[in-house]
């Protein structure tokens, strides 16, 4: 049984790597799951034929467990006038950089199918970000003796979390780089010092610990707060099997903790990164569109941003312990943890 | 010497109780230092007869080690347009508590007295928060045998407060309740498990980690960051030796980590604290005046509020770790610490 190894997994502590949208590789996956961790594909809203490659090309690298995780849709809908309006404010303040967006995002077409691949493919774990999917979708996960994770940012929402019938839930502290997966309410920024006693003292499932955690000294301190795993992101963003770009671990090599910020502009969802042209731009403007709209009217820019080695247009996710970041393969990032 | 008994104490991993101005009394404080810790006065800008007075009561009632905690003064002018603003604010919000508000607020008269007072009375601590003040300052105290703190909630604040001579760091993450001590730049809000590590890296010095700590559980984690000791504010708030509001007791037992918020409305000063009405009516409103004039503002009507009972307008202060409140004796949270 497929559930029962994942859960023993998470009994031994094994570390989380965070599912980075647009930065894991079947290399960095399948290596985090050959040192004893679970590596994870962070598949955002890819299309469904995308993601069965990347799950075929991760199953010919590791015969063990990883997961998938996946957004949530949220159908949110935006005026035209905004739409211009936000063009227009793209096109005004970043002339070089052309942008586009599809009429209709069809979000939740794209997850429905990515969940019928999950028990297709059988995918070890689905965690979700966002939010969570109908209860009758985790029951199907779940039947196809897959391991189901939620995410959460308050204890409130990790109530949610197991209300809905995953079997685990990511306690995201306010420390955490990349999106922001609150879904209940204004975001409150719950540092994970204080988030996960308290998420520890309200759920009665394993609780994985995600933010600020670099090292084995930030490991063994999740696990005195009551955590039973922890997850990593910014510490696997830095490894010679992931694909961020060399401008992006420079920047994570160069900043120092309060050079982070949190952001809206690039997908119209808060999430923290280090402080550039983009979000300069955005900070008193208020033309984001809601998420997903933002997402993609972002996508051509930030791609062509990329190839131009323009970091001032790029999202350099990062968390606030960015000082601690090194250049190191997974194999030596996986040892140091278990020290 | 009292300076290395001091530094041995920190050594053992002795806990720091938070000096809370206005609600650490002398029983709290002394029955800190009997238990094995460290209490500390919140002597804020604490006039210096009632200061000395305080400081007698303690060393009537306790032998050991104590600190008091002095505010470093900014010298901040306001306009008589600002002033009449903020009072208008205050009078048509909240006509039913008066207000009143010194022409000149000598805070730097008050702090140099404090000062003399300190080697006068041979405390055994003296910490700073809101900054540093001059070397000569911190060389005449150290020479007196006063150990002394400075207060960081960055790496750059830390290296600061190591440079200007002071023996230990305390580092504030964000999850503190009560008053932020940033004093460089905006306030980044840096979480304590990004927090300790960076600045533990980054100084030579112990660092005494504060912020959503309230068990054991926090204590041991601190510890696995790095950090030599903790300090604690909201669980001491709890205490039967504290004197506390009852009313700021309750709330902190009925209320959630998403319940605390950061405000100016009180002092003029960053600060967490529970929701309320108060908080409420500044959210989108920016006739709050510059520290301390703010505080001198509110100083009245927080008084009047607590003793008509009414939380609405009191200043309630609380950390992220909210929920994790309880009822009990300094003895009992001692011993539990400890475990």
């Amino acid at each position: 049984m497929m559930r029962e190894k994942v859960a023993k997994l998470i009994e031994q502590n094994a570390i989380f790597q965070a599912p980075m949208a647009g930065v894991t590789t079947p290399d960095l996956v399948s290596e985090v799951s050959n040192q004893g961790g679970i590596g994870n594909i962070g598949a955002g809203y890819l299309d469904v034929s995308t993601l069965e490659t990347f799950i075929d090309d991760v199953k010919l690298l590791t015969d063990h467990i990883f997961g998938i995780n996946l957004f949530v849709p949220e159908e949110t809908s935006i005026t035209k006038a905004q739409l211009e309006k936000a063009k227009q404010t793209l096109q005004e303040n970043v002339p070089k950089y052309s942008h586009d967006l599809p009429d209709k995002l069809e979000v939740t077409e794209v997850f429905n199918q990515q969940i019928d691949l999950m028990i297709k493919k059988s995918v070890p774990i689905v965690s979700f970000t966002f939010g969570l999917p109908d209860k009758t979708v985790i029951e199907r996960l779940k039947t196809a003796d897959i391991f189901v994770i939620g995410t959460a940012t308050t204890v409130e929402e990790a109530i949610e979390v197991e209300k809905s019938g995953c079997d685990a839930v990511v306690a995201q502290g306010s420390e955490a780089g990349g999106h922001r997966g609150t879904f209940i309410g204004d975001d409150q920024l719950i540092g994970l010092m204080s988030l996960i006693p308290q998420v520890v003292d309200s759920v009665d499932m394993p609780v994985i610990a995600a933010g600020g955690i670099m090292d084995s000294r930030g490991v063994k301190a999740a696990k005195c707060l009551g955590a039973s795993s922890v997850q990593l992101g910014s510490a696997f963003l830095m490894t010679s099997e992931s694909s961020t770009h060399e401008l992006h671990k420079e920047a994570l090599l160069q900043s120092v903790e309060t050079d982070t910020v949190l952001t809206k502009a690039f997908s119209g969802k808060s999430a923290r990164g280090i402080k550039n042209e983009f979000i300069h731009l955005y900070e008193n403007n208020h033309d984001i569109l809601a998420y997903p709209y933002q997402n993609s009217l972002t996508k051509n820019l930030r791609k062509l941003a990329a190839q131009n080695k323009d970091s001032e247009y790029m999202s350099l996710w990062a968390g606030q312990s960015v000082r601690l970041s090194k250049q190191q393969s997974v194999k030596e990032l996986m040892d140091e943890l278990k020290k």
